[in-house]
């Protein structure tokens, strides 16, 4: 185990910090609120990002590219979207520097003031809807299925790396269509890419549902998310989808002509996942050894280390095990072979047990003799002793097993914390103490909602989709609900 | 060919704008000199990036990713770098928007006034610098090997799309190292992966070449460059690999532990391309009917078209030509069936023409009958009719034609356009005229480099790698002069 590592039973928020740290996949920056991803955990972005890109290339859309900046104006063009983002923004006043007559260093240019401000874009809604007016004219030109790969930055205050940074990177599809009918589709169709790619790939069970009015998107009409519970009983918000209605295509003016001659507003969608993704992995499957990856987003899946006293021994070593190598990579699997005489066996193993390379072997001469090899599984910490012509199959399917395994750990741990609860004490004693997620009723009111925020910091993650109707009383008010929400804290 | 659209010949400047625009590859967005790089465009980069992505790779590199801004003060530190680089940048000054209390909108906060300003990253050597030195401590930590992708934004007066653009996408490699030797061996073999994609990927020719001192890369001690020749006779800067000696380190004070116990400043590289290379990839190619593609960046690299009359048709082509298709697919080949009703053939064939397809396929109710179909390539616009069976093998080897094919003339083209000049009338009839590569003496001033530049606007592209000595009089000054070097105008 990692030397001065904390505890995740000691103090789970240091855990999460110290674990970015060490296992080398972020730090923060000399910018104020901006992380740098480190190697390691940008390969686990690439990662996601290569799933997700297939994903959506493979429900029809394609990747462009928009500007970075935003004309002040345009944000005030969708009266929730300025409320939502305005407080939170880079802005650009100036275009150059120039040699500070006063002293050593540069200064900002007076004379290079622009005439409007520039946003840095903290999502890319406006700017898009502008050039979309452009591309639509005619039913033909729809439907239009966008995504974009980039940055965006929202100036946060408390910032915490991958779960809230002033920059951060993300996707933003952007789709464009002739009816309500087909956008309410694409928003729950990329929920469902969503909720698919965080199951199968993060092996994270997560819960669709829509937001209530106070948690949508500035400017939605509806706002549909995935939630995912995390170690400490915090959810965790992994991705939304947005059902924009018209809302965008009127601010912008984009129209177009029917089948039937007439001019019509566009109906649109916005869809988003970020960097964030990064730290909901960590914080569902790590343990108090260090980082635990899903193989399906492991950028090193098996790790081989030779157990070596001299070249000869090495040499022998690695005779018998390159082939392995080899015939492990054939079947896709990513290998890093070790044989570095730099560091010790035990230095390494503690390295990709902490890093959460998911399989680990190791041989030495004495395994040689044996003709077998020691497999180690990173989800469980434990080892086995297998023959060199069985193992390739072995670690295949071990593989698979982790997988699968990771999930059903994180599902159980989702299940036995999610509770239904019926009074208004055992809510605050659950939120104050065990926490997850807590099913109960709610009157349907914004003054409720925001009550039992400020009292228990509690919020309403979603009403989940296909919500089972029944009658019963809100829990803070006793007034009548037609349904049980999900209830918890949450990052 | 496509309607209203500009010839070479009449005006290349105009041709490439049109090009750009209807092949629907970018355009001008609302936020003055940054571009919208628009699906079809963009299609083309990130071919580009996942060809580069894996020669980085393979050449040892990571991806990491770094703050988009920097802190003003980081400019400074290095002498050369801030003067070349703060004369053009955004500034970014306040971090909240607020209602207007007099209209309508939004208007800056001036209670949100940053302490320090931040810089939109012109090129992050400054906050990279800034991070290794915590990264860095022994030579055990070198070399460190890392690439970025990400946007830029340097403030341009007169934009172009793709050519020069205030914001741009782009890689920049950032190495450390022990020693002056290895920097530089990184440096040339960065140079040498650029001048390969460039020929065989973009079948770009390239020559490669060290830039005179007043053409480095501000904050370099030696800044490498290939340097492709477009069809109007200009040069294009199309990729530059920078040895920055230990300026950077000695800035941001990073030094090392040698394995001899000494602490000594880190030596440095950094290399980079850009979008520019889409613009440098039209130039190089395309013609008067449009957009040309060499097969291995080509998005489509083959379009299907059937020509029907009616639904039974269609089904009868369908039948015939979907198993060729699949054939075709299973050589990793992309091909496009556009069987859509909505478009006539004629359509189509201008469609594909204009977007620079490489390879049609057309095959209507006659071909079935004969058992063939038309193949058309793009390169040549040359058609030919081809037996169903033997139309895979031919596919695909007339893709490897077209790649070597469009190289070849490029190469042709290039080998035509650079000649050896010895007097100045030559020089200047030559530059005014055919333009093209110059390859002439100069004496190695600064100041007639200068003179030749405001006389001429050509500037010295280049002085070749392995350049042979040769005793001559500079064409300017007729001081003696060692080499010849390459002059041309340039974009």
């Amino acid at each position: 185990m990692a030397k001065n590592f904390t505890k995740r039973s000691d103090n789970y928020s240091q855990w999460y910090n110290e674990l970015v740290i060490k296992a080398d996949l972020a730090e923060n920056s000399a910018v104020r609120g901006c992380m740098v991803i480190k190697p390691h955990g940008y390969s686990i972005w690439e990662k996601m990002q290569a799933a997700l890109d297939k994903m959506f290339k493979d429900t029809g859309h394609v990747n462009a590219y928009f500007p970075l900046f935003i004309p002040k104006s345009f944000l005030s063009r969708e009266a929730a979207h300025v409320e939502g983002f305005a407080k939170e923004c880079a802005v650009i006043t100036h275009y150059r520097l120039k040699s500070d007559p006063n002293g050593k260093g540069v200064i900002v240019d007076p004379d290079a003031k622009l005439e409007e401000e520039l946003i840095v874009r903290p999502t890319s809604e406006t700017i898009i809807w502008d050039t979309y007016r452009k591309w639509i004219q005619s039913y033909r030109d729809l439907p239009l299925l966008i995504n974009q790969w980039a940055n965006v930055v929202r100036w946060e205050m408390r910032t915490r790396l991958f779960l809230r940074t002033a920059e951060f990177l993300w996707q933003e599809g952007h789709t464009a269509h002739a009816t309500e009918k087909e956008a309410m589709e694409e928003a729950r169709r990329m929920l469902d890419v969503y909720s698919t790619f965080a199951e199968e790939y993060m092996a994270m069970p997560v819960l669709k549902g829509v937001k209530t009015a106070s948690e949508r998107f500035a400017g939605a009409v509806e706002t549909f998310c995935i939630e995912g519970l995390m170690q400490d009983g915090k959810a965790l918000q992994a991705g939304t989808s947005h059902f924009l209605g018209q809302n965008f295509a009127k601010a912008f003016d984009v129209k177009f002509l029917t089948k039937e001659n007439q001019q019509e507003y566009v109906w649109a969608t916005s869809w988003g996942v970020s960097t964030r993704l990064v730290g909901a992995l960590i914080m569902t499957h790590s343990d108090d050894h260090g980082l635990v990856l899903p193989p399906k987003l492991a950028p090193i899946q098996v790790a081989v280390i030779p157990i070596f006293k001299n070249e000869e021994e090495l040499q022998r070593i690695s005779e018998k095990i390159i082939p392995i190598i080899n015939a492990l990579k054939a079947k896709g699997i990513s290998v890093k072979y070790d044989d570095r005489d730099t560091q010790k066996p035990g230095w390494k193993f503690n390295e990709y047990e902490f890093k959460g390379v998911p399989v680990r072997l190791a041989v030495g001469p004495r395994d040689l003799e044996n003709n077998s090899l020691e497999i180690a599984r990173r989800d469980e910490l434990t080892k086995e002793t297998i023959d060199f012509d069985k193992c390739v199959d072995y670690v295949e399917q071990l593989l698979e097993d982790i997988q699968s395994n990771l999930y059903n750990k994180a599902l159980d741990y989702r299940t036995k914390n999610t509770v239904e609860v019926n009074t208004w004490d055992e809510f605050v004693q659950r939120i104050e103490n065990e926490g997850g997620f807590i099913s109960a009723h709610w009157d349907g009111t914004a003054e409720t909602e925001e009550k039992i925020k400020q009292e228990t910091k509690a919020t309403i993650r979603c009403i989940p989709l296909d919500n089972p109707l029944e009658d019963g009383k809100c829990i803070l008010t006793g007034n009548p609900s037609k349904q049980r929400v999900l209830f918890a804290r949450s990052y």
